[in-house]
């Protein structure tokens, strides 16, 4: 389509879609709501059952699967509890404050039992959604500092990039760059075998991005908002212009995990809701193993017993089977927002 | 873990899924209702933009596309609209009657111009959710007549799994099997190239298990709501058994869609939602086609105007991207259920 054809339309499908959107992020809060005492009663289940976490990331799906290394397997044993919150989302009967906070704001907190690896009982990982003045928005994070006992299967990248953030939060300039932590950050980036990366870099993740501070993002979101309602009500509105960005200011080259937003969303949109599932499966597969095959056949026979239950819900992978053989099964669950 | 050292943990991770599943399917109503209205504006806006659908087509995701051969492509050029609802849903102030229908069915309407392939306009699948008395649960379908005025691109097998279910349902017996239709069914489905089957093909499917007629649905889902009463209650009970099936009864071997269930779970939950995103990038890769090459370092500088919004919208696969630089556009929509 040449571009002096540009018809009014799409003005009026950009708009929609940032209706779906707000009904997607109400949805999302509500879902929160209703789920929270589920997930709490699962937590107090799934505590008395050894193994869970760890059966839960061995069965992974394939993108979260692959930031797993043989190394990062022998830590992901010793995991205790994961624990998922949208700490935005308010959990009273207050309406859902659009300024405040934002359903999609993620903390992904893991509990480990005593270690060799390090001395860390807890690593909690949050991801704020945060709008920037000149027009993005996305997740952004903060680097944790890991405190490794002998050898850091990170190479040193996690804190490495702890040490950058800090160094830039206490010279109040985000993108400052060129001092010494930062040059050995980068080397040690350049340095790195993507393919052959530790799960726990992504614990040093900070944006795909530009890093947004709260008050940047509040101040952001009113604008946004104020153009939006002007362009509900029919008005034409100027974005802000994106800021000059530098070559050397391109996202990534500071970033020590490809995909560390994609990673979260995925742990809590699909590991942390499917749980029940992954750890079936994984038990499923531990049983096949020690399995006679002749006791095959039997597999389906009697419903809804423990045993079954874990032979059924176990079967093909949750994301998106449409219907099943379980007797007093719902479906898979899909991902989830 | 040995089958004797089962614990009582299993079953109140069982209960908990169902828990879970009620949620999920009270959000699933709840964001139907709120984003109909959203739903019926983009109808009006898109019905302006000419070659609106064709373009989603050609853009869907690959687990659609792959059932889309070229010639399925030049039908789908003829496509006027396309409406996919939930009618089991109610749209009124009433509470969502449990028994009555389940938020999962779903019904996907095709409207054609006038084409040189069929004389239908309009081309409707609808499936229903259902339960069935010996425990399992999916989506059901029936096949719907396809009036070819050339050559068929499914050879045959629409029409063909069209009057095998005609004749089953004249004879009160949804497993009838034996008879001149059904002999023909199966060979035209043994005489199929399974990879070369056109999407049309889809129109024909019945159920990845049994077929489930609406009073056995019903039925089965009032006893199955008992026994989760009880069981929430505490109480121990027993589920159906499964009814001893023979070999040659077995899903699939009358059935002419692999995944034909999958299919229309992927058209209502990205296609549908995300159409707009699929539009747009159909749209950008014809602008990149046409464009200089000079050109495309001035892709990102004005924001969110009509041009902007479709270069930037189109950025990558909608599924699940979280973060973006969209100025006023929210990130991607996910997989919706």
């Amino acid at each position: 389509m040449a571009e002096d054809q540009v018809p009014v339309h799409y003005e009026d499908l950009a708009l929609l879609e940032t209706q779906f959107d707000e009904v997607d992020r109400e949805i999302l809060a509500k879902q929160y709501v209703l789920s929270a005492p589920l997930y709490a009663k699962r937590q107090e289940v799934v505590s008395k059952i050894e193994g869970f976490w760890p059966l839960v990331f061995e069965q992974s799906p394939p993108d979260v699967d692959r930031y797993i290394t043989p190394n990062d397997a022998n830590i992901f044993a010793k995991l205790k509890s994961l624990d998922v919150k949208r700490f935005e989302i308010p959990m009273g009967p207050e309406k859902i404050a659009g300024d405040a906070g934002d359903p999609r704001s993620i903390a992904i907190r893991f509990e480990f039992d005593e270690n060799e690896y390090f001395s860390n009982s807890v690593l909690e990982k949050k991801f704020w959604y945060r709008r920037s003045k000149d027009g993005w928005s996305g997740l952004v994070s903060e680097p944790v500092k890991i405190d490794w006992k002998g050898e850091d299967p990170t190479n040193g990248l996690t804190n490495a990039a702890y040490a950058v953030f800090q160094e830039r939060k206490k010279a109040g300039d985000m993108k400052k760059k060129g001092f010494a932590a930062y040059k050995k950050l980068l080397d040690l980036i350049e340095n790195n075998n993507v393919d052959n990366t530790s799960f726990f870099a992504w614990f040093g993740y900070v944006s795909a991005g530009p890093y947004v501070s709260a008050d940047e993002s509040a101040q952001a979101n009113k604008e946004y908002k104020e153009r939006q309602d002007k362009r509900s009500k029919g008005e034409k509105v100027e974005s802000p212009e994106p800021e000059e960005v530098e070559e050397e200011d391109m996202m990534g080259d500071d970033e020590i995990h490809p995909e560390g937003d994609e990673l979260a969303q995925l742990i809590a949109e699909d590991v942390w809701p499917n749980a029940i599932k992954y750890f079936t499966q994984a038990q499923e597969m531990e049983d096949m193993s020690e399995m006679d095959f002749e006791d095959m056949s039997d597999e389906d026979d009697d419903e809804d017993g423990p045993i079954d239950l874990r032979a059924l819900v176990g079967k093909g992978k949750p994301k998106t089977k449409p219907s099943s053989n379980d007797a007093d099964e719902p479906p898979k669950k899909k991902q989830k927002k």
